[in-house]
């Protein structure tokens, strides 16, 4: 079969700057309004309008190959962006102004639909790469939050039925390279050589185009989930509580017991329901950071390694076994998880519902401040859990109780072939 | 700060065939042992021994990258893969030496320490790109059907506390060019170049190397559950109980009554708890692929274009909004699908769990069996999701009940505004 192309036959194998003609579409990162900061223009479509390094959808560009490659996506496509407009608005702020504050994605992402429309009209293929819709959750765990009598549905935020009406914001990763360089307190020459190298060599035009600053890596992005009125996240006399939620599957989707994933989530959700109720905005905010970011394959090896371990799977030698399998304890690095907080305008959260330290001076760091932190209830810790939270507590996680050191070697998760109730 | 780099200050931009010296690591993909088929080195600890184009981990090399930038990541440390084999064995089956069964994964994966403990031992950075581990799900849907007798523990399998026993396998996408191209029936050069350039022209070697036949995507990969004894997976004269369920964020985790995903999940891993309490095998096969391998912004955006049609959101329109927006309904191809079963040494799945007919249709025509269909019960399914599923079935989905295509028109979801219980 033959699958229509997008390009004549040559192929460029990466591109050079003053290789072409002058970029139509400039980005100036921070400017004043989306028009003079310019659009973001990741498509394939009419490869001359492109201003940045990478594709819309990160990762998913590569089954949008395979969907050209099977002949099932006509190349050229490009979306009807009819009625998908934000159901909320999220209003700019200052932030969006401010090129060091947001560098990990695109303040205006959600707006390009008005933005420019007269250059989409006439055929450039602007994406959105933030989409804001609404949805009712139905979750088991709620449902018997509110048979406890610990949830009361009030018919607006909680329904009788257990349902839960939320604002819901996807945002795919947009990354200006010189402010993910200053976050890093690296150069920027060289965070372009390191992404390029440690991939294997993914995207030269990391090393060849410094005048390309925009990179929507293949990466996953983040949800963001709001109880509550969005508009009042940004008011300063509003109460805000929050969980950052770092992406688990296997806890978050099958509740694995071996974390607290899935259960400090549901309690971060039952906490911003509750206090939505009472006028503060809730706030989750999902990233796509599977297994520390290092990816699930990683984390089941460091399960077996913890659990094959001659001393047992102990408290102390927890991170410890993450390092030998991965070199290193956490990818994570959150320092471009607050940037999500100033694009909404959140300069406080009053109650934050983690015991990161990680989390906690990162956002501090960038300038949002925290009130009260709570921790997981003890009685949500499932059984081979006791394990992470004490490991992480002896690391610097908040905790009511500190962890006792000297106990740790004692903490200790079932053995690799043991079953227990 | 100074940040050590892994190569000279050379950078090579793309290579090609020939330019260095012989691979000392053929891979001959389909060949009878792991040995003679030959490693699949994905790392660039030491650039010489690479044989595939992309790096380990896919993605998550993103993540490796910003932890070298940021001094927290040895670049060359290697992995120490001291006790993290597989819990349970995985044997090598005639689909692992048919170079056309097994075209999107390693079926070596798993064996790599085992495999190739010299060379790992001499230094050569090989790493698994499969791993086994055992797990505890404690899921608050399983506790509610012991409660209503629906689930019986039974010590073994499901325990009094509610906690189900499973061997859990991540696997990471390693493709074979060359069978990639034949699934999707182009010709392999083609297949190189729309990878190439609708990714924005991600990894050069698609096109410049004709001779690395292997790709490290960096796209998500599976994850399997399985309940009961894996070992009977390829017993001819045993019974498969099976789920193929791709990821759905927002109800996998949130609960989002818009699709039926968490409570189809939920239901096939009820029924393979049961199954596998009577002797079958219960199988369930995540499959990463967000909104239908489009990702979640586009999935919001096709929301809100279905919730403020002005017919409102009915079943006759609903793979029309997502084509609008998308270029194309659906992007998960089901083609490389059936390669874990065949990995696996499934040759029939006695009661599917699943009422799509393009998974159905991708397993048969892979050679692998299916007996009963297995519906989701209506009472399963949320006030907001008949839309989609009665588009489904009238597109072709399974179900006891055929749709009535004549009432697609007043299958009807909630408006973009409505709120309701």
């Amino acid at each position: 079969m033959t699958t229509p192309l997008n390009r004549a036959s040559h192929i460029r194998l990466t591109s050079h700057p003053g290789a072409g003609a002058p970029v139509r579409f400039p980005i100036s990162w921070g400017a004043p309004t989306a028009r003079e900061r310019g659009p973001v223009i990741g498509s394939v479509t009419r490869p001359s309008d492109r201003n940045v390094i990478g594709a819309y959808g990160g990762a998913y560009a590569l089954y949008r190959a395979l969907a050209v490659a099977a002949g099932a996506l006509n190349p050229i496509q490009r979306p009807d962006l009819t009625d998908t407009a934000p159901v909320v608005d999220i209003p700019a702020n200052p932030a969006w102004r401010d090129p060091a504050a947001i560098v990990a994605l695109d303040p205006w992402g959600h707006l390009v639909g008005e933005a420019f429309a007269d250059e989409i009209g006439e055929g450039v293929d602007i994406r959105p790469t933030i989409a804001v819709t609404r949805a009712q959750l139905t979750m088991a765990e709620v449902a018997q939050a509110i048979d406890k009598g610990r949830l009361v549905p009030d018919g607006a935020i909680l329904h009788p039925g257990g349902a839960v009406s939320v604002t819901k914001i996807a945002i795919d990763p947009v990354w200006h390279l010189p402010g993910i360089a200053r976050r890093f307190q690296v150069a920027e020459p060289t965070l372009r050589r390191v992404l390029f190298e440690q991939t294997g060599g993914i995207y030269p035009e990391l090393v060849t185009r410094p005048d390309l600053a925009v990179f929507l890596p293949p990466i996953g992005g983040a949800t963001v989930y709001i109880f509550g009125d969005p508009a009042r996240l940004a008011d300063p006399a509003g109460r805000v509580t929050c969980r950052v939620h770092d992406e688990c599957n296997g806890s978050d989707v099958f509740g694995s017991d071996i974390c607290t994933c899935r259960p400090y989530l549901i309690h971060g959700i039952e906490e911003c329901i509750r206090d939505a109720q009472t006028g503060s905005v809730g706030l989750v905010v999902y990233n796509r950071k599977e297994g520390r970011a290092l990816g699930e394959v990683t984390k089941f090896l460091v399960y077996n390694a913890r659990k094959r371990a001659a001393a047992g799977d102990t408290a102390d030698a927890y991170f410890e076994r993450t390092e030998c399998v991965a070199g290193v304890q956490d990818a994570r690095f959150q320092e471009l998880m607050p940037d999500v907080f100033h694009w909404l305008g959140v300069t406080r959260i009053d109650r934050f519902v983690s015991m990161s330290n990680m989390k906690y001076e990162a956002l501090i760091n960038a300038g949002v401040a925290i009130g009260e932190r709570v921790a997981i209830p003890d009685d949500l810790v499932p059984a081979d859990a006791h394990v992470e939270i004490e490991a992480k507590k002896a690391a610097g996680y908040y905790a009511p109780t500190p962890a006792d050191g000297a106990m740790l070697g004692d903490v200790r998760g079932r053995g690799i072939d043991d079953v227990s109730d």
